[in-house]
This record gives structure tokens, C-alpha cells and sequence, in this order.
């Protein structure tokens, strides 16, 4: 077989025989299929795993590596050996950090990068093989009480100021909602609390349970704009200490309760049940007892919503993204979410799905993040910077890719018949 | 114990001890505890079976027997020992068929009985053993391909003159979609079908496969209305010899096909997949089956659409509906009908619950129907005219209740970023 037959342009990667990526070519050694290196070998093994696609390898000795007739638009400037040893072990987990570490360089857009590469993995994956590897690379953490206070102090508690450098003047770092794409991050995280209230029908004087408050922002909008009266739990002291000041900063403490507590410990019947991402926090091991925290709260005529980022199939999250930024994070497919609420007569309202809302928001998120790199870098170290832009860049790809989905989930109890006729409230 | 105690009313019933639902009533031996007969026991333990409805029974011998202090507003005349008999081991499956041969009268609003006695049957399965009887009693049959021809026969192909009696002009023998609750009922149809071409975004010139297509009318609509071009399956002969007349005399042949045949039997592609009604009819163990021929006739762009009666939880349909009205239905958990599209790479865009819409649409075919009932009883007979009259009457009690749901799932492949943004179209 003639490695270099232009025909077989991405056929032999397909046979998924490691070292067999027939199709790569290397700028310096075009035509000397005799020369290989052990490097080179490697290189075309790792492009072969990730399903080949439309990337550049180039190694810390100079020589260029990719699949096709023309050099892709992004090369990956791979600065060792044993780096490259790990990428090829495990791409998903070792990329991040190799890439924090400034061990791989990524000359063109990132966002870019990761896409293709998500969407070869797809088609690799669809092997068979790659997928098993990479679920049992994926081990989850668990998230039991104690351990998931561990879990969220790593993320929520980075410090309110680095989180004010690139989110929204409310610090809401959940998904926005842009009624139209060119309205601005502000407007859309107003937007999006409009949106929840209006889904679950908020009126003057009810009482709401939001769980997972993040750092108050629905809970004070839905007492200021909705009149309603709320206790919000979170377990993030940072993030409530903040939500507590807000409070008291609108005077608005009689009517929102912050409570530094995790949510299941809430009591008391309430008219809506609210969490606006919390629920890719909570292990499916953990939605039973999620359920009887609802089942309790939740007056008969009362009505829920869950936001979660979720997947159309279950899978686990990205290993790197699970192991330094989110540990414990699980985003569930929608029939995953559907446990929390099928064994209880719960009657599911209203879906929706708002993936590509996210991947906007994101892309807010990562403008705002690279104008403030300079401070993020002076507040914590090139690396943080680097493992924070790539989340971001990463998140991008995956949710404009369709890899996670934005789940809106809205609920009341079987027999509550005051509910509302149509969805045309939403939208007037 | 004192079985005339007014504090211990409606408590006895609870500890499922037969003949012990001593709080029953005797309007004609009020207070003379020690003159019970065995039909008096027998009727209290029908209604403690029930969960203790606000129903009373008034048996063949002229006495009344209730719950409670004073008489319900519904009273069931049960005109034979061997009926009441025959409605204590089984109420579900044979009150319908006692209702139909004139044994049981009902004096009073047939709805509301239905949903007196379901919301008691709620009560009385919550204790766990009801509920296992009533779903060994209603074993269901299975849908392989030569027998759902024989169970759409059974119902489908009752006579289109029938059907004509009591459903819209165009026949849409489904829930109508009422934006506002006081339009007609074929305004009503007519905005379901904009409904569910709007949630796929039908363009001009766009192909449709439409699986299960009922007389045709959506179809017709999406040719007319849309511009689209529709492959529509069904396997009811008379049903689709009406749409293909339909067809004709529009002059829409060359646009809409109607092929009688089984929607398993489609081949090509198609910018969208929809299904109106059937999925009902197909059991889930047929659900991988329908999720192939989703996949192999679906456009990498295209969209689908599958509506269909559902439940909060897994439940099998009413044994009688189930036996004399649908053999072979079961409507799906909103998590059983993911199943058809979670393990492929389907992204759900949208679920709307249309339970209500279904309640007022079966009221208008009930008033409709019972506006005819000179005609079906002369078409058929005292029998069907009364069973058909149930169905109509139990099936309002059922979406009123909570106990059925309406839903409408719409969905795209997962890598597929030509879907709205928002909804808002849908209400403009």
C-alpha cells in the first residue's frame, strides 16, 4: 500500500491501527516515506486517535505534521516528547493541562482547535473502543454532602473579583438568554431571569426556594421585579456573604433569605421551586434525594424549574474540565434529569433547549476574560490564565459543537390545572 | 370499633381490610349497623376499593349506599348482584363494558364520575397493592407488524361516516392546539397543524415524511399551507382512500403522497420527520425500530416532530379503553418516548405539554357526539353508542385529571445549528 496515495486521504485512519495514519504529511520530509521518526509516528498516531482532523502537530524538533493535502488553518506546537507520550494516552485529560503548562502552544483560534477536535474524537469514538477508554478514563468523583462543599469552594471560591473581571455587573454565571443575538450580556442575563420567572408564572407574595443561588442575582430579581419572597440556599461562603450584602445594600433583607446551607437541607412549603444551574453539581446518585427536597417544599398548586447543562446522551464530562475546574460535575442527558421528577407524579410542562444560547454567553465571557487577562494573570499565574481560557474556548466549541445542551425543565404537580393555556406569555 | 363513628370518615377505608369501610352509608337502614346484607358489603367495598369516592351506588334493590354524610352529587344504579360482583374484582376494565350493556346507570355527570373515581383510585393504588393488580390486569398485547394492522382496523376503520359525526370538518382525530380556549374547534385543529409546521420551521419546497397520517389533513395542510412536498404513511385503508380522494380533488397528488403502508416501510430522505398521533400505538418495545427509521429517513439538517398522548409516569392505558377502544395503545413517560431518540445523537429542541388542550378538544367531540347520538345508534347500536360515549366522557376526566398528558417533543441531530434561536415565532 502506497502510504502517500493521495485516495486514501483519511481511509486508513478508519482501521484505527495505531501508526498506520498513511495520510499524514510532513513538510520537511515530504516524499521520504523511508525517513520516519519515532516522533513522527507518534505525531500521526495521535492525529489518527482523535480522528483525524484538520489540525498540524508540530514538534519541538521543527518538523510539521497533519492529515490532507494543504497545512491546516491551527497547528499545535507540541514542545516535548513525553508530552507527546501523555496527548496520545489521553487527549482530553492531558491537553488541558499540557496546554496550561504552556507545554503546547496553539498557533490559530482555539475555539477553532477544540471544535475539530471534538468532532473527530465523535468519529473515532464511534469506534467503539475510544469511547470505553475515554468513560473509563472518566471516572466520576462523588458528591456526597462534605465532599461537594470540597467541590464547590474549588470553583465558587476563586474570589469574587475574578469573577467580576469577565462576567456580567450581576455576576450571573449561568447561561443567558438572548432574545435577539446582538442584544448585550447584561441584557441577556436580565433576559434569562425574566424568562425563568415568567416560565414558572412568579406573582406578587409567593414564596420561592431557589437551590443554588450562585451570587443572588435571580433571588434579588425575583423580589424586586416580581414582588415574590425567596430563600436561596448556596454553600459557596464567598458568594453568599456577597448575595447578603446585595440584600441589604436594596434593603430587600425581609423579603430574601440567603442561607449559606446546601439545599436539601431547605423545609418550609414554598409556591415555586427554582435552580438555575445547580443541577450539573448534583450526581445522578443524588437526584432521589433532590426529589423528596422538591416533593417536600413544593405546595400542590406550586411549580418548579430545572436549568442544568446537560447532554443529549449520557456521557461524562470532559475528564480535564471535570479534574481542575469543575470536579464533580455531571451534566445529565434530559432523560437523566426526567429521574428527579418521573417517580413522583410530577407532570413535565414545558422544555427547552438553549445550547446555543450558551455557546454565546460563553463567547461574552471569553471576550471579557481576554480584556482583563493582564489582571487575571497578575491576581493568580500564567497558568490559571491558560487553563481558565481554554475552559472557556473549550466550552464554546462543545456547546456550538451540540457535545452539551442548556435543559430548561418546567414542572408542577400531576394535578395542579392552573397552569398556564399556552407559552404566548413567554413572548409578548 | 364504632363503624358509624363520623371522625373516623374516609379513614377505615385506608387499612384495605374488605367490607370494612365502615363510614359507608345506607340511606334505608340509617344507624341499624347489625341489618347489613352481603350486597350492602359488597357495595361498600367497591367504593373503598375506589379509594372511597363521592359516588354513591344505588343497587337493584333500591338501596343507596355512599360515603360521607350526605348523598354525592353522581349516583352509579348497578342493576345486578353479578355486575357488582364483576365491578368489585375489576371496576377499571368492566365498568366500561357493564356502562356499555346497560347494566350500570348513571344519573348524573358521566365526566365527573370518571373523575371522581379516578382521583379515588390515585388514593387507593398509592397503597401499593391496587396498583399491582390493575397492572397485572392489564397485561398489554404486543404491536408486531401484522397485528397493529388488526388493532388500527378495530378502530380506525369503524366507517369514516362515523368519525364525520363528531370531528372537524378535515377529520383531525387528534388534540387540537386552542391559542385561545374559546375558538372553535376547527380553528382550533387547523392551529394545531401551524403549531407543529411552525415548530419544525416547514420551508417552502421542504420534504416531509409523515408517519401515521390519520385522513390526511395535516398533510393536505403542509402542501397547501407550507409548500412542502409529503410522503404520508398510514396503514388504515379507509383512511387513506379518503386523503387520497382529498388529494385529488385538491389537484395535490404530484405534492402529497399517501401511501398505505406501514411508516416502517419508509425509504429516502427528509428535511422532516413528523408524527401526529401514532406513537401511541406503537409500543416501546417497537420504539428502537421507529428511532432507525427516524435516522435512516432524516436529513443531517432535518427536524422531527412526535406528538402523542403520554403519562407523568410508566402506567398501561385503562384496560377497558385499552380492550375495547385501542387494543394494543400505550401512551409513553415523557422519559419512555426519549428513549426513541436518546441513544442516537438526537438533540431535543423543545417539549410542550398539551394536556389541557386535550381536555377541551374531547369536550367539544363529546358535544359533538352526543349531538349525533340519534345517528350512531342507528349506524350501530344502543351498545356502542354507550361505550363510545364513556370513552369520550372518561378520556376528558383523564386529561382533566392529570392522569394523561399530551406531549409534543421536537428535536434535531445533535450537530445541527439551523434551529431557532428563540420560540418566539411561534406566537407571533
Amino acid at each position: 500500500m502506497n502510504r502517500e496515495d493521495p485516495q486514501l486521504l483519511g481511509v486508513t485512519s478508519q482501521q484505527g491501527e495505531v501508526g498506520a495514519a498513511g495520510t499524514a504529511r510532513q513538510e520537511d520530509a515530504r516524499g521520504q516515506s523511508s525517513g520516519r521518526s519515532i516522533e513522527e509516528y507518534l505525531a500521526r498516531a495521535l492525529l489518527d486517535s482523535l480522528g483525524n482532523p484538520p489540525i498540524s502537530l508540530t514538534l519541538w524538533n521543527g518538523k510539521t505534521v497533519y492529515v490532507g493535502q494543504s497545512k491546516p488553518a491551527v497547528d499545535v506546537r507540541v514542545k516535548s516528547r513525553s508530552c507527546l507520550v501523555k496527548l496520545l494516552l489521553n487527549p482530553e485529560l492531558y491537553f488541558g493541562d499540557a496546554y496550561s503548562d504552556g507545554l503546547v502552544e496553539v498557533d490559530g483560534d482555539l475555539v477553532k482547535l477544540v471544535e475539530v477536535a471534538y468532532q473527530g474524537l465523535a468519529r473515532a469514538r464511534s469506534a467503539g473502543l475510544w469511547s470505553r477508554v475515554i468513560k473509563w478514563l472518566n471516572r466520576r468523583n462523588t458528591n456526597a454532602l462534605a465532599e461537594s462543599r470540597e467541590n464547590i469552594h474549588h470553583h465558587y471560591d476563586l474570589g469574587n473579583e475574578f469573577y467580576k473581571l469577565w462576567l456580567d455587573r450581576q455576576l450571573v454565571y449561568t447561561c443567558a438568554y438572548f432574545a435577539s443575538p446582538d442584544i448585550t450580556l447584561e441584557q441577556a442575563q436580565i433576559a434569562k431571569m425574566d424568562h425563568v420567572c415568567r416560565k414558572i408564572r412568579l406573582r406578587p407574595e409567593e414564596s420561592v426556594v431557589e437551590a443554588g443561588c450562585g451570587w443572588g442575582a435571580l433571588a434579588l430579581h425575583m423580589a424586586t421585579q416580581y414582588g415574590a419572597r425567596v430563600k436561596a440556599f448556596n454553600i459557596s461562603h464567598e458568594q453568599i456573604a456577597y448575595a447578603k450584602a446585595r440584600a441589604r445594600a436594596l434593603g430587600i433583607e425581609h423579603r430574601v433569605e440567603f442561607i449559606e446551607d446546601d439545599y436539601r437541607n431547605a423545609s418550609g412549603r414554598f409556591d415555586a421551586f427554582m435552580s438555575v444551574g445547580m443541577l450539573e453539581h448534583v450526581g445522578p446518585e443524588y437526584y432521589p434525594e433532590l426529589r423528596r427536597v422538591i416533593d417536600r417544599c413544593l405546595d400542590p398548586n406550586g411549580r418548579g424549574l430545572l436549568h442544568s447543562i446537560g447532554r443529549n446522551r449520557p456521557n461524562p464530562l470532559n475528564a480535564w474540565v471535570e479534574k481542575r475546574i469543575f470536579p464533580g460535575a455531571y451534566p445529565p442527558s434530559l432523560r437523566e434529569m426526567l429521574e428527579v421528577l418521573e417517580d413522583w407524579d410530577y407532570s413535565v410542562l414545558d422544555v427547552e433547549n438553549l445550547r446555543l444560547h450558551y455557546a454565546l454567553t460563553l463567547k461574552h465571557w471569553l471576550q471579557r476574560f481576554e480584556n482583563s487577562s493582564g489582571k487575571v494573570k497578575e491576581m493568580y499565574d500564567e497558568r490559571f490564565l491558560r487553563a481558565w481560557r481554554l475552559y472557556l474556548a473549550g466550552s464554546i466549541a462543545a456547546f456550538s459543537n451540540g457535545d452539551m445542551q442548556l435543559f430548561q425543565v418546567l414542572f408542577a404537580r400531576g394535578a395542579n390545572n392552573d397552569i398556564p393555556w399556552t407559552r404566548g406569555h413567554l413572548y409578548s
